[in-house]
Formats: structure tokens, sequence, C-alpha cells
């Protein structure tokens, strides 16, 4: 994925109505209607939504004509998120690696109250 | 993490310049010198970028009044976006365990070539 793509990707992720949007497709597909009801949106700004959504290769339309479903693309542009963190959460990893070294130690050379060392 | 944060996050990676710092600082710890150069930027459009990661949480000045370095802030907000992609990242690891299930039934039914079955 280009540097061009994330920018559009996490663009897209910016918005909190977007984001209940991927988290409801989550769950399954849903139409435009089903969509818009809980947000009290109306039709052209739920389609914009969507539409950034769309070009962000975040959703797509489903293959039903009549209702044309919107739903997750599975994988894709979130893993690519998921790749680049991959890099910062080494570092979180190996903090908490130096803590719990830390408190297996402390553990192993101050025995609890009663016990015989 | 409310929604108002999740949404100053993603705004602040939604920009390939600062995708770049975070890079950097994942290394270590930089001036604002330091981190200009590689991109060519006037000292008031880089700082401009640092502002915003800080007010996302991502970066923090370290304790050196006389440098100013910058560092990441290791887990915090980067663990936050973690966690919101935990749904969908269950979706695409379930896909792959259905994969995986696929192509070990079908290796146990269909033998290769010369083997016994």
């Amino acid at each position: 994925m280009n540097e061009g793509s994330l920018t559009r990707l996490f663009s897209a992720l910016a918005d909190p109505t977007r984001r209940a949007i991927l988290a409801r497709l989550a769950e399954g597909e849903a139409t435009v209607t089903e969509l818009a009801r809980p947000f009290g949106l109306r039709q052209p700004s739920i389609s914009k939504h969507l539409r950034v959504l769309e070009e962000a290769g975040l959703i797509r339309q489903a293959r039903d004509a009549q209702r044309r479903p919107r739903r997750l693309v599975v994988g894709g542009p979130l893993e690519e998120v998921d790749r680049w963190l991959h890099p910062f959460r080494e570092q979180w990893e190996r903090r908490f690696d130096a803590l719990d070294s830390f408190l297996s130690r402390r553990s192993r050379t101050r025995p609890r109250k009663g016990e015989t060392p």
C-alpha cells in the first residue's frame, strides 16, 4: 500500500460516523437505509460517508442489484493499518516484556510473607 | 479513549510526513533540527506537524531543556488504534482459519501423486 492510499485510509477513519458505519458492517452487510437510521442522517450525507469509505477500499457494494447493500472488505486496508502498527507494537511489547521480567525477578528475590525463601 | 481523541489521532496519522516522523522517533528521540533535515522542511512547518502529533498524544518533549528532543509515547494512542482494530482483526483471522481448515481437509481427501491414500 502506498503512502497516498494510507493517507486516504487514515482520513476515512478520522470521522466518528464513518467508524460507526464500519463497526455496524463488521456485524454483517446493510443497506443505505439501514445504515442511515441509527445516525439520524439524511441519504445524501450517509452516501457521502459511504463514498469516502469505498474510495479508501474499506467497504464495497454487495452483488444484489435491488437492495444494493454495503459490506465490509474483510482484511484489505485494515490489515495494512495493522501492518503499519507493527514497529510501534514491537516497542510496547518490549516494554511489557521488561516489566514482566522485572516483576518475576522481584518475586524470586523477595519471597512473600510466611514463605520460605 | 473517547471518539474525539480517536478522531484527532486518525487525523494526525493521515499525513505522510507525520507518519515518517513517527517512524523516525520509533528508532529513538530526535531534535526538531534532526527531524526537519530528511524532509527538507523549514522549522515552522515541522513545528506544526510536531504540534499535531503532540496534541494527539503520540509524541512528547523529552526532559532536556537545552536540546528539547521529541520522543515517541510508547503505547498510548497507538495501542488504542490496535484495540480499535480488534473486532475487524477477528474477522480476517476467522477467514484465515476457514482457509486453513479447507486446505487441510483438501490435503486429507486428495492424496498427492504416488502417495497411498
